[in-house]
């Protein structure tokens, strides 16, 4: 039998050494962020007081093509990275597509997402510049269980507000944290302002991301040496993401391919941007050989501020406090169906993704939720490993292409990111297994309603 | 800052092709099984009609030293192998210890433990031989997992009996089976004559491995073209798993050290023999450097068969149906304390490790279920990954040394092995962390009682 190449991993000297700062080649950069108040553009120093100032210097950097990964940092990536780019042969096998599939594998990481990746820098700079307490929202908990870890790894305490029906709901991930030694607190809670008013308009409120978040940004604005830290949206999150895209690079060299297509899911877009960015520079500088490929966001039928949202000034939260977004949105008051796949039920799209899909420089489709359970089965049956919902989303897009590949025989080099695993989503599967899950329409009407047309 | 390296890894070129069957270098043979009906011993065709008859030759083989790694299932091995060698500066540092602690993640495997190194094989075997359908029992669900994989890798139909109290208790693992098409059965069920025997005794019994060991052998013995797989205790399990230890070794030599200690947790033998033998052969044929190493399987205290039982033939099985193996058993009829350390609740030692305990080429230490979680914390707070409550054993034995260490000033190298992840055991943390969990006393009147004694 002739061996094939499975797996291809890299060196710890050839984990990258710098992020990719895609903003830095952008044809048309990202509009600025607008302060809620008076509607003008906000600089770095205006976020200084919520987020480590590094950060915030990164999310405005629209001139630095590479930004350095601190020696700290690396010295964690090296705990998981480089993680494996792995080719699909069950699944091509499985799907009989002349297709060559790959995927690069984030589930590897001990909290078993991409996460972990921008976690352990927000936790880093925040250590650096003297704070000693960190806070973050987190619904399922993927993101909060990573800030956890990162914040134990570099000392620091840790505050997470939960959205309370995923703390009762999901509590292997709130243990996760708790072993961790971070504190863990349902939201809305009576911790904050923003919570005891929605608490005591409503004492059986459920609470959602957009309160969480609230609470979170209170706790970090109204407690000494505290800042608050995010999983996605925002620019410095996709930067410290592109490890995911700079490693795959160099994988998909070993493999001696180029990708025709880059595929992730999308929610804020941070492992969209982490694995498509790096590619996605030789797109733009017209690179011979390298100008085809096709980025495609993969996002939930329910949820498809991609595919028919609008791009415009929005905010961050439900409440309105966040700074204002240049984003495609369906409405920052949208109220995303209860799916599986928690980590995409967000109503915006990140500036710089957002300006990209502008500019025809990605795509988008959307996919209705038993779409992605049913690839996730497949996948797992073919390659073993159980995809978390979200990451189903990028592999029922996979499927797709390479059925297409299927039918007109070309052999198209498919790269798709999988985010993370869902063996802690495993209630999810059964529902599925079970017939208990159902597709979400989102109607015309509901649409025009949330983007307050009517 | 000086770059460490973390973590090593071997190309796929470099994945063992052979396994190494320790019984051909055994300064004593271990004694052959026994048929339980006449006592008279059994050669390996008399295990052919449950087993996969590949798996019953290697059982028996005392003489081949090195066993080829059939192709197919190597190329299933590269889907996770190899898996990382990892340098624990993270726990050092935190224990303050001049020893060099290094761990061999076999947590990354799919299904989140060593057992697939074992399951695959098995799988493969009877698919070759024309099987169609295997059969296995489980506990928390490790093995049982491990096997629907392996199963729908090879196109069989697998059946599980697992234990009724963790079918309902751990539902994960039991939508992990099931997302891999393998039809999970609750035991004791009404599908075997052993089953309904029980159930008619007791209609509430809640199972154990014993009474669902003996519903999968019925269910193999009586369907056509079924055969039975096991996880563990038998020669053939730790051969395979002798993977772990022949990786190790190289992945050890990229590291430019040896170990003065090689330890892993302790149920029935399978990722103790598999981490340890590779390197145990060099102790037996006495080689420089090499003749020194101590090997130290990690048990729990509430169920000491190393430590405090007896050597001699016994049931593998509660009711008594299986051969008589000779092993060191707190005796068959032993029931564990309820620990959370599902994979640990075993009353014997498998053939091979009981002969070399005898002949004094390893030891045993338990460890009461505090220190083991305590130990657990303490591993993820430093190194990030959450280890299975069975690996907690094997880090716990890891600390209590690498503390000896610190008072001596003494430099070993400690290699363990981190059998498995606990993502799917955080309710097991969750007791730990809220204090909830207690140790067990095994008095010596118990044990006298359950070994016959009076």
């Amino acid at each position: 039998m002739a061996e094939k190449r499975k797996r291809y991993l890299l060196s710890e000297d050839d984990i990258p050494r710098k992020w990719y700062n895609i903003q830095a080649d952008m044809p048309n950069k990202p509009l600025p962020p607008l302060n809620p108040g008076t509607r003008r553009p906000m600089e770095a120093k205006d976020l200084y007081p919520v987020f480590a100032c590094e950060c915030c210097d990164q999310e405005m950097n629209q001139t630095d093509r590479w930004i350095e990964i601190p020696g700290e940092v690396r010295e964690k990536y090296k705990y998981y990275r480089s993680t494996p780019l792995v080719r699909a042969y069950g699944l091509e096998e499985a799907l009989g597509t002349p297709a060559h599939i790959y995927f690069k594998n984030e589930s590897v990481s001990p909290m078993g997402s991409h996460k972990l990746n921008s976690a352990i820098p927000q936790a880093y700079y925040c250590k650096k510049e003297g704070v000693t307490n960190v806070t973050t929202e987190t619904g399922a908990g993927q993101w909060g269980a990573s800030l956890a870890y990162a914040a134990s790894l570099f000392g620091l305490d840790a505050a997470v507000y939960q959205v309370k029906i995923s703390y009762e709901q999901k509590p292997y991930r709130r243990s996760i944290m708790q072993t961790f030694g971070a504190q863990v607190t349902p939201s809305p809670s009576m911790s904050t302002r923003a919570g005891k008013d929605i608490l005591t308009a409503n004492p059986n409120c459920q609470g959602s991301l957009g309160t969480a978040i609230s609470e979170a940004v209170e706790l970090a604005r109204t407690t000494p040496n505290c800042k608050y830290a995010l999983g996605s949206v925002l620019n410095h999150v996709s930067l410290h993401q592109t490890v995911i895209g700079l490693e795959a690079e160099k994988q998909m060299e070993m493999a001696g391919e180029y990708p025709d297509m880059v595929i992730a899911c999308f929610g804020g877009g941070s492992n969209f941007g982490g694995i498509a960015f790096p590619f996605m520079r030789h797109k733009i500088k017209g690179e011979e050989g390298k100008s085809h490929t096709r980025f495609i966001a993969a996002e939930p039928a329910s949820c498809p501020k991609l595919t028919r949202g609008e791009f415009r000034y929005d905010f961050g939260d439900e409440a309105g406090y966040t700074p204002l977004l240049p984003m495609f949105t369906l409405g920052h008051k949208f109220a995303p169906a209860n799916i599986h796949a928690g980590g995409l039920r967000y109503h915006g799209a990140g500036s710089i993704v957002s300006q990209l899909m502008k500019d025809g420089l990605m795509e988008a489709v959307d996919i209705p939720q038993l779409e992605t359970f049913e690839a996730g089965c497949l996948f797992a049956r073919a390659e073993g490993i159980i995809p978390a919902p979200e990451s189903c989303h990028a592999i029922a897009a996979t499927i797709r292409e390479a059925r297409r590949c299927k039918e007109t025989g070309e052999e198209k080099v498919i790269l798709f990111n999988l985010s993370g695993h869902g063996l802690i989503d495993m209630a999810s599967y059964d529902k599925y297994l079970a017939g208990d899950l159902v597709n979400y329409e989102l109607s015309d009407e509901a649409l025009r309603k949330s983007l307050g047309k009517e």
